[in-house]
């Protein structure tokens, strides 16, 4: 690891701001337009549907609020089930909490990290059945009104298959494209393919607004719905102040929209450093056994946004000591997230057999992986 | 108007960048922490302490996630009520709203514009009981577990006969401060007397940090479990992933810190200006019959976020022609928030009688209010 990055201390993802982020934040205080309102807001929600390709781009102040307002959007309600995978952030499952509703975990398959359709499907065939054109989970009753896959550290899920999944079971599809900006599945940008997608541009992300998210939609009124409900549900009006439903203060201020436009505009750089960076890792790595390092699925470009370890399951007691002696030699690294049903709070939410996650929960290791740890021009 | 804030076209509050936010916001950039970490958000809190006189602030990313986290940790459950004007910004009922919890909507006083102390006694007396510890609304048979005064525009309300009440009738008293940093009553900031106190650092506020907010408390633990919940309940680990609540995605990011540590060094120059401000106006009016300028309660300090007109009642038939004729001459003037218990999804919960919130409804209009718009020196 040390003969690709360096051998002081690295961090496991660091911004860079060597564009526009001056100007444009000089801009934004000289008009004093830090906050609700400003340019900058409407060119970043433009800009990131110009690059995703989404007919529609909603900016929120982070991405659980945008997993939150897009499942709102998708109709879950009270008492409802969401399914997700183990392998997630936490964010993913408390989006769901927040609506009422219960998370229900499934299993990811070791090819892209993401939720397994193939296991997926076998699973609600033998679990659910369609009641009144929903999915109802026979164990528990409850209406399965959502998934909401994720393309874990940027490599691209199987979407095409969960559609269809999602489709024959009659329910909605949101995508957790938070790490993914960047990343397409047959040159279609991830975030596209679901009712609604979301990212994430905090600043361990491939680009940063400091803190701040956005729903991507092809459905215009949605798109529109999103905006409405993430800026207090203001029906507007010259001075009067009338809000016609319970709305939510997620818009993302003018200030840090400010950034994202700067940090957009060196998108594509940043792809072709950290895409450069897993070449380095990988011929590195190519003659260590037993260990490899993951690379974006067939058919898919990956942002490559965290490059991953994938220990050998022999090798998967080995976990903590390699993370202990790289951390304390100053390369940052970390394990995945632990598993969300083994979270006190979702320990008790129904669960699918989880045998590939657990696998991966072990073995999975991330390393150090900004852009400009190997400049292209180097 | 005109006379005092001169003829062009003048925003009702507008905020101002002359002190360190460029030197602070660079700093940022440069040291690449823009986002959940970074010294610009402990030193924004230390400072908002300091300030305040609380023994702890908590930075979070508005003021209604303030609120929102503030109810959660006095304890406020689904199905319980929370007494809250019905003279507020809508903020304040949605945070009721996302604890699953009902708004019981209750009358203001003429003097502050903020809940009547009085009044609220004897509505409580008349309609709850006591069962358990707690305070009951016999009529609809569900506990009612704090009330939310809130400072309006700045006034200060009569806190010290509300936390009588509420101590009187077994409630947690939360303080809506989001328009009220800088006012003080007997000497003691706003927002520093009940469990825990909100401020908000929008754009429209006295200082910003482009879109932001605070949790101040005198109880330690609960500043920290504020703390805790507010950056998604993540257990300390040196890499390890466990998140032991439902936590929230709240935290203030770096950047919009650095604003608000530049923007607090201006305050106590701001506040001059603003009620330099006042002192303009009311000379101005103070030969206009039929309105007045409100002004700070005796004892209490006000920051004068806002100016605020009080038309005699005989004269609120002219309040909407009077705002279309400022803000056809570019003086931007606004009217108080509708009442909340007009909104559709407020329609049908309970409230008290609301006879001076729905005269002050009809008699308030805001005008321009920015600090510097005639500065101390001139």
């Amino acid at each position: 690891m040390a003969s690709v990055v360096g051998d002081g201390a690295v961090a496991l993802h660091e911004p860079r701001f060597r564009g526009n982020e001056w100007i444009y934040l000089k801009e934004c205080l000289d008009s004093t337009f830090v906050s609700s309102v400003g340019k900058f807001v409407d060119r970043f929600e433009d800009d990131l549907a110009a690059f995703t390709g989404a007919k529609r781009a909603v900016a929120v102040v982070n991405g659980t609020a945008a997993l939150h307002v897009s499942l709102l959007l998708a109709g879950v309600e009270a008492g409802d089930e969401v399914l997700l995978p183990a392998l997630t952030f936490i964010a993913t499952a408390n989006a769901v909490a927040y609506c009422q509703a219960t998370p229900h975990f499934v299993d990811s398959e070791e090819r892209s990290l993401g939720m397994d359709a193939h296991a997926l499907r076998d699973y609600l065939s033998a679990m659910t059945e369609l009641r009144g054109g929903h999915c109802i989970n026979r164990s528990t009753g409850r209406v399965i009104r959502a998934m909401v896959p994720m393309h874990t550290f940027g490599h691209p899920v199987d979407i095409e298959a969960l559609l269809a999944v999602a489709h024959d079971f009659r329910m909605q599809l949101i995508e957790d494209a938070a790490e993914s900006l960047g990343s397409t599945v047959g040159g279609r940008h991830t975030g596209t393919f679901g009712l609604m997608g979301t990212l994430s541009f905090n600043g361990n992300k491939t680009i940063t607004t400091g803190g701040g998210g956005a729903i991507l939609t092809n459905d215009l009124e949605l798109g529109a719905r999103a905006k409405h409900l993430t800026t207090t549900a203001k029906v507007p009006h010259r001075w009067s102040f009338v809000h016609d439903e319970v709305g939510y203060n997620y818009r993302l201020p003018n200030l840090n929209a400010a950034l994202g436009c700067a940090q957009l505009e060196q998108l594509p750089g940043f792809l072709l450093e950290k895409r450069r960076l897993f070449d380095c890792y990988q011929s590195r790595f190519a003659d260590v056994t037993g260990v490899r390092l993951v690379a974006e699925p067939a058919g898919c470009r990956s942002n490559y946004w965290l490059q991953t370890l994938l220990l050998d399951e022999s090798l998967s007691g080995q976990r903590d000591a390699i993370l202990t002696a790289t951390n304390d030699s100053g390369l940052m690294t970390r394990p995945v997230w632990t598993l969300m049903h083994r979270m006190p709070m979702y320990s008790n939410t129904p669960k699918a057999p989880l045998p590939v996650a657990e696998s991966l929960e072990r073995r999975l290791i991330n390393i150090p992986s900004s852009s400009g740890l190997v400049p292209v021009n180097s």
